[in-house]
């Protein structure tokens, strides 16, 4: 899984059947030091995530295995929210407090 | 899911047989920005796109989760067409009147 | 799927068993203007692809859904000769027109 | 299957009901001469790996042919621990005795 | 399938119990000449492979369709060991005559 940021949000009205009823969030992943590194990308939310948390992003056919991408058009999926990050001994991000992220 | 824009189609006489009677779209992909970035692909068009559409395409085998690409050779597919993209709680994107796209 | 040139094949007399009888092709992925971009990759041919023609190659598990591939170990396959490519209204490639393609 | 380093650790109280009970590690992936080299990711912990350790990782589809993650929306494994690593005929990595890892 | 020179091996006495048996290669990708670039990986050997060969690799859930890796937390695959490759017209690898190859 990788680190994402949620940055927005996305509607289409004109979807595939499938993919009706979700919530579609913009992410931008995060590169070493947490900052913004890459293209933003769409991702379904499977655990309630909302602007400016810190997420983990499962991609490819694993994306699938929760009860709201099952058997669904769906490559990313949100599947946990990130309380601490703990690297070489220290905590280096905690959800509330770590600048830039809610 | 990744946001590419409708830039042409493609045709093909000879191909698998399952992949008869698919509509095939030029899609390019689109950087940071909303901007050209990366080199055009062919994907499987299952919602109706069109020319000039900022559209999500979804890859792997999670792009065969469609009713039109089920069982088929098909590796990436649009799955929606977007109308709005919000991102840091401003609209960004919207359909019909950002510069660029239809 | 991605753009390809055939440019040459392989010989493995060394394999898994459930290889026996494709014929391999050695694939050029080709840049946003249908240059050689990356490293030559080897494509198993299910459409009767030839030296220096233009063709779609379909990744990963999408690869094994035609009859020649079906559950072996393939991730990557020619399912389409290109004719025609469509791009912002022209016409940019055409099959035995286009220089450099047969 | 890639090499990485074991680096910390992360907890998530919310997450997809199926990651319960996981230990999810903070791996880094190594270059050429093991030194660090792009993002940290996210891996579940397969094998009972700790921190400074050489791990394997394994990910796509496959991660999830392991007892803990079988199912579930896991994208990334750890699936061995590294003895020793022999390359061109010389150890270029052996247990507890390579600077910088346990 | 992409090509890679076979150049060591490693061994991990602590892994998931589903590798158990496997002959574990270190395999380093190939550019364009068939010089090395990129990172090494692991790769499972279902073909006999040996140090200096020119083989193919093959990844993601197609690596899991050979009989030794088989539902198995494996994502590459060594699943043939080249012995010609021509290319536009002119055999430009020959096992046993290439050089640095074996």
């Amino acid at each position: 899984m990788k680190f994402a940021k949620v940055i927005g949000n996305i509607v289409c009205t004109q979807k595939d059947e499938r993919a009706e009823g979700w919530k579609m969030l913009l992410v931008q992943p995060l590169g070493p030091n947490f900052e913004p590194k890459g293209e933003p990308m769409v991702a379904v939310d499977a655990v309630g995530a909302g602007d400016d948390e810190m997420v983990l992003i499962c991609s490819g056919s694993s994306s699938r295995q929760t009860s709201v991408t099952k058997d669904k058009p769906c490559d990313l999926v949100i599947m946990g929210i990130i309380d601490t990050i703990e690297r070489e001994g220290e905590v280096v991000f905690r959800k509330f407090e770590t600048e830039g992220f809610k």
